[in-house]
C-alpha cells in the first residue's frame, strides 16, 4: 500500500490517495477504467446495468439465476408505498429534482426494517432499497411536476427500461433502452470523485447508508460536478448548427471560457466512456430521426481539438458528458433530468464505497474521516482578541 | 501556509491539513477554542447565540445597531410558509428527527430567491435562512410527531428562547434559556469535524448552500460524530445510582467498552466546553428540583479519572457532550433531539465554512475536493479480469 508523502494543504487532496478500495481503478493514462477488475469497455458490451449492481455490491459477476434473482428483488423494491409520493405531492413543483432526491432519500430510511441492526448483508439490502428507490422518485418527480400521475412500476421491464416507462409512460424502444442501460453501466462507479468521496466521509461517522447516500446527492448536485453534461447540451443549443461552430469556439476561447465536455480531472486521452456514448448517440439520432445534436458533437470535438492544438500546442480530449448530452436528449429526457439519471446510475458506486467504508478493507482505520485545517485568522494581529463589550464596538 | 508532508493513506486525514481557514482555531494542549480570535470561554460568558452568528458570518462581532439588526432578521426568517409544514405532516410519525432534518433543508432551498445568483451576501442571507429555519423544524417536527400543532415563532423572543417556546408551547424560564443560548454558543463552531468537513466538500462542487448543509445533517447523524451525548444520557441512565458508578465502570472497561463523554480526538485536556457546561448543569438541576444527572456526571468523571490513571497510568478528560447531556435532559427536550439541537447551533459553523469555501480565501484551489483512491483489487491477480459470459461463470 502506497503511503506517498503529499502537501495538501488547500489543493482539494488533487493527487493524494486517502483510502484503499477494491472497486474501481481510473489509470487516466490509458484511458482504462476498471469496475472491480472487468474493462468498463467490455461490461457496456457484454452486460446490463444490473449485472454491474451485482458486481459492484457483492463483488463479482453474478451467474444467470443470481441475476434473475437480483431483478426479482430489484423489482420487488420499486414498489414504493403511497406515502411516499404524497410527500412527493407536497413539495412545490419549481424545486429542482436535484433537491427533490437529497431530501426524498433519508426519508426512504424509515421504510428500511434492517437499518437497526445493520452488517454487511443487511446494508447490502438498504443499498438496493435506494437503488430501486431513486429511479422511481425520480420518474414519479417528473410525472408529478407536469401535472400527471406517477406511472408504477412496470411487472417485467430492466432496470434501464422500467425507469424510461415510468417517465415517459409508454413501454420504450428496445434499442432505446438498450441504450440507456448501456449509459447506466457506464455511469455506475468512478473511484473517488467529488460525490463518492462524500458518501465514504459520511458514512465514516457511521451515519446510515441512505444519510451518506443523500448527501452524495448534494455533492453531485454542484455545477462542477453532476452538471457537466447540462452544460453541453446549453452549449450544442446555443451554437445550434454546424456552421455557427468556429465562432463559437473562438468566441469562447477568447473569453476565456470552457468548451463544454472537453478534458476530465484524470483522464489523459478521451475518455474511455465516451467511446461508446458516440456511437449510442449516432444511432439514437437515426431512429429518432434527429442527427442535429449528435452531428454537432461530431464537429465541435474535432474543431476544438484542432484549435486547442493549434493555439495551444495542447491535446484535448473528450470526457463522458459529451456525448451522453446529445444521447439523453435524443431519449426526450427534459435537460434538468440529465444529472439525477446520473445519480440513478452511480448510486451502485456510492452504495459500494459505503459498504466497503463501513465493513471492509482498510483497518485499522481512525473512526471517521478528521481533517485538520490551517488557522490564518489574524484578527488581532498574533494575539488572541480580547473580548470588547457591545457598547464599546 | 504549512504543507506538511504527512502519510494519509486510511487514516482518516488525521494530522493532514487540508485547508486554511479564518473561521476557528482549536488548540487541543492548552484547551484553547477561538471563533474568529475570541476565546470561546469569553464568549460564551458574555455573547448570545446570534452574537455568534453575526461573528462567524461577518467575521467580527456586532455593534448594537447590528446585532439588533440581525436578531430582527432572523425573528422574520423564520416564518415558514404552510407548504413546510405540510411537508412535515406527510412523513411517517416514527422517522428520525435527523432524517427529518437532513430531508427538510433542501426542500428550504425552492424558498429562496437569492439561489439564483448566488454571490457573497446573498449566501449569508441564506444561511441566515437555514439557520432560522432549522430550528422552527425541528420544534415543529416535535410536535408533529407527538400529535399537537407546531408552535409558531414568539414574535419577540431570542433565537434560544424561541426554539424551547416553539418546542414546549410555553415561554422558557428566563435562566434556563440562557443556559440553552449559551449551550448553542457553545457548540456553533470547531474547525473542520467531520460535518463541517462534509459541508465544505460539498460546496466545493458548487452546490447550494442547502446541499452542502443537508449533507452535513447525515454527516452529524452518524454515532462517531453527533451522537455522543445520547450515549453519555444513556450510560447516566443505566447507571441510574451514584453507588452504582464504580461497578458500571469496572465492568465497562473489563468489556474494552468506553466511558462516554470521555476522551477527545483533539483535546488533551478538559475540554474549555466542558467547563463552562457543567456549572449550567449543576444550576438547573437545582432550578428543576433534580440534582441526579448532574451529580451522577460529576461523580462518573471524577472516578472515571481516577481508574484510568490507576488502570492505565492515563490522564482522561471530559469533552463538550459529557455536561450537555445532564443539561438538555434536566431542560426536558427529549433525548433524540439532542443531536438535532446539535445541528440547531452547529449550522452557523457550517455555513461559515460553505461560504469561506466558494467565495474566500485560499485561491488557488483546485475547483473540488476530489482525492485519488489506492487500488487494492486482486480480483484477476495482476492483471484485468478477462470477461466471462454469464453461462460459463
Amino acid at each position: 500500500m502506497m503511503n506517498e508523502c503529499t502537501p495538501i494543504l488547500d489543493t482539494g487532496l488533487r493527487g493524494a490517495s486517502v483510502a484503499s478500495t477494491k472497486i474501481s481503478d481510473v489509470n487516466g493514462k490509458l484511458g482504462k477504467l476498471l469496475y472491480r477488475g472487468y474493462l468498463v469497455a467490455d461490461l457496456a458490451k457484454k452486460t446490463s446495468y444490473e449485472e454491474i449492481v451485482y458486481l459492484l455490491l457483492y463483488e463479482r459477476l453474478p451467474k444467470a439465476d443470481e441475476l434473475n434473482d437480483l431483478k426479482a428483488k430489484l423489482r420487488g423494491k420499486r414498489k414504493l408505498p403511497e406515502s411516499i409520493f404524497n410527500f412527493l405531492r407536497q413539495i412545490p413543483l419549481d424545486t429542482e429534482p436535484m433537491d427533490i432526491l437529497q431530501a426524498a432519500v433519508p426519508i426512504l430510511a424509515r421504510l428500511d426494517n434492517n437499518l437497526e441492526n445493520r452488517n454487511l448483508e443487511s446494508s447490502k439490502e438498504s443499498a438496493l432499497n435506494i437503488i430501486a428507490g431513486i429511479s422511481v422518485l425520480i420518474a414519479a418527480w417528473d410525472r408529478i411536476r407536469n401535472g400527471k400521475e406517477p406511472v408504477m412500476p412496470h411487472a417485467t421491464l430492466d432496470h434501464g427500461a422500467n425507469f424510461l416507462y415510468m417517465l415517459k409512460g409508454e413501454i420504450p424502444n428496445e434499442e432505446m433502452a438498450h441504450f440507456f442501460d448501456t449509459a447506466l453501466v457506464l455511469h455506475a462507479e468512478h473511484s473517488l470523485n467529488a460525490s463518492t468521496f462524500t458518501a465514504r466521509q459520511v458514512a465514516s461517522t457511521r451515519a446510515h447508508i441512505y444519510a451518506a447516500i443523500s448527501a452524495a446527492i448534494g455533492s453531485l448536485s454542484g455545477e462542477l460536478h453532476g452538471g457537466a453534461n447540462v452544460r453541453v447540451m446549453e452549449m450544442l443549443k446555443k451554437i445550434g448548427s454546424v456552421d455557427k461552430i468556429d465562432e463559437y469556439i473562438e468566441n469562447t476561447l477568447n473569453e476565456g471560457g470552457l468548451i463544454m465536455g472537453l478534458g476530465h480531472a484524470v483522464y489523459q486521452v478521451d475518455d474511455p466512456r465516451a467511446l461508446i456514448l458516440a456511437p449510442m448517440s449516432k444511432r439514437l439520432g437515426e431512429i429518432v430521426g434527429n442527427a442535429l445534436w449528435y452531428e454537432l458533437s461530431v464537429e465541435v470535438e474535432k474543431r476544438a481539438k484542432k484549435v486547442f492544438k493549434a493555439r495551444k500546442n495542447l491535446d484535448i480530449f473528450v470526457n463522458v458528458d459529451f456525448y451522453s448530452a446529445s444521447l439523453f436528449y435524443a431519449m426526450g429526457i427534459p435537460v434538468d433530468l440529465f444529472t439525477p439519471i446520473f445519480a440513478v446510475s452511480r448510486v451502485s458506486g456510492w452504495a459500494a464505497h459505503v459498504i466497503e467504508e463501513q465493513f471492509a478493507l482498510a483497518a485499522p482505520r481512525p473512526a471517521l474521516y478528521r481533517p485538520g485545517a490551517a488557522y490564518v485568522g489574524d484578527y488581532c494581529g498574533p494575539n488572541e482578541c480580547s473580548f470588547v463589550d457591545i457598547d464599546k464596538r
